[in-house]
């Protein structure tokens, strides 16, 4: 059987992404998370780590917090607060990590690589492109490129809710039962989710958009009129 | 004053580059290496860190062993013994660290994003072709689309010496007095260059081909024949 990589982060897009490539396809999937010295990494992580045991799939968490050490962002534990409002507000430019997913692709590409797998998968989407340049269409047509010449045409990276919102994603995701009680998509470092985080925002308004109840508690569930 | 990166593992290619670099151009230069757990990388960051001081630039050390931990290749001291003879050598493919340069690539560019440098330089040549698919002029060409798509096009990718041979860049590097003397080439866990493996054979017949002597020290000084 042929093997895929997902890369799951524990947020409800990569969880979405596991159950649609567990769903659609016939592969053998291996999951691999980074954690990499954000704020709320050990929250994500764990929520990988049940979504993993709860879809029986192996999971593998990376450490890049060496790396990440030499980049600047709010989003990270070295980084200011994580500011509160809408996620394409230029307040959340802070949070972006630069170049945080080509570096997860390109990892995830050796990866694939070393345990001969075929595909890797990520669950960008277009609410990502705003503030975030390597989850546009033009990153992920060139990154497919580089990875192709880079494992001599053995890997291949797909992003298959590249062009769908948040909303689609959830209506599908809720569809296939996918588990969002289990996800963590909030930023900050706390256990129950802010609600007024961008990330935590655009989470409920897509829940809303369906008309479907978000299962995961938060602080405050009030959705923020956009300006 | 402009900034940009010079990626400096301690060998000839990348010290030729950093010279190269610093002659042509009126950057503020920084050096970035890597340890990853190859065998040779305590003697090869070692030299990085002689050559950075001596030409009086910054140098970072990132820790890519936690990452490269996940990937199979017997240039890593968790992989077999390092083959001898010619770098061409198909024996020599066992040495490949898939999407190690892709990696590499990508956190320099994350960095140099970071830092606000406009240029991040790699000193793959084209005798890295043949069992490198990561260091092709295809994989470059794509590599630096990649990472001016995640950059929004801030950070430039520059590979100069990728249609150079080794004989060629150390012609060019002696005349710019580049410090062969502190560079480490060979790829095996011993401080004195073994002479047998493909990278020292590399090295060696770079240097028989200009008539220069190589300054470092060597088990075997003795090139082999080409099949």
């Amino acid at each position: 059987m042929d093997k895929a990589i997902v890369s799951l982060s524990g947020g409800m897009d990569s969880v979405s992404l596991l159950g649609k490539v567990l769903h659609e396809n016939d592969y053998e999937i291996e999951c691999v998370g980074f954690t990499y010295g954000s704020k709320h990494n050990f929250y994500e992580n764990k929520a990988a780590y049940e979504v993993s045991h709860h879809y029986g799939v192996r999971y593998d968490k990376i450490d890049l917090s060496l790396v990440m050490a030499h980049l600047k962002s709010d989003l990270l534990k070295s980084g200011g607060e994580i500011p509160e409002g809408h996620y394409e507000a230029e307040s959340m430019a802070a949070t972006v990590v630069p170049g945080r997913n080509m570096i997860f692709a390109s990892v995830l590409a050796a990866i694939a690589s070393s345990r001969g797998a075929r595909a890797i998968y990520l669950g960008v989407h277009s609410g990502d492109h705003a503030i975030y340049p390597d989850c546009r269409p033009e990153f992920i047509m060139n990154m497919k490129m580089t990875i192709l010449c880079a494992t001599s045409g053995r890997v291949s990276l797909k992003a298959p809710f590249i062009d769908q919102t948040k909303g689609s994603i959830i209506k599908y995701g809720s569809a296939i039962k996918v588990p969002y009680y289990l996800t963590r998509t909030c930023y900050k470092d706390q256990p129950i989710a802010c609600g007024k985080c961008g990330s935590c925002q655009e989470r409920m308004e897509g829940f809303a958009e369906n008309g479907i109840v978000d299962p995961i508690e938060y602080e405050s569930r009030v959705i923020l009129p956009k300006e």
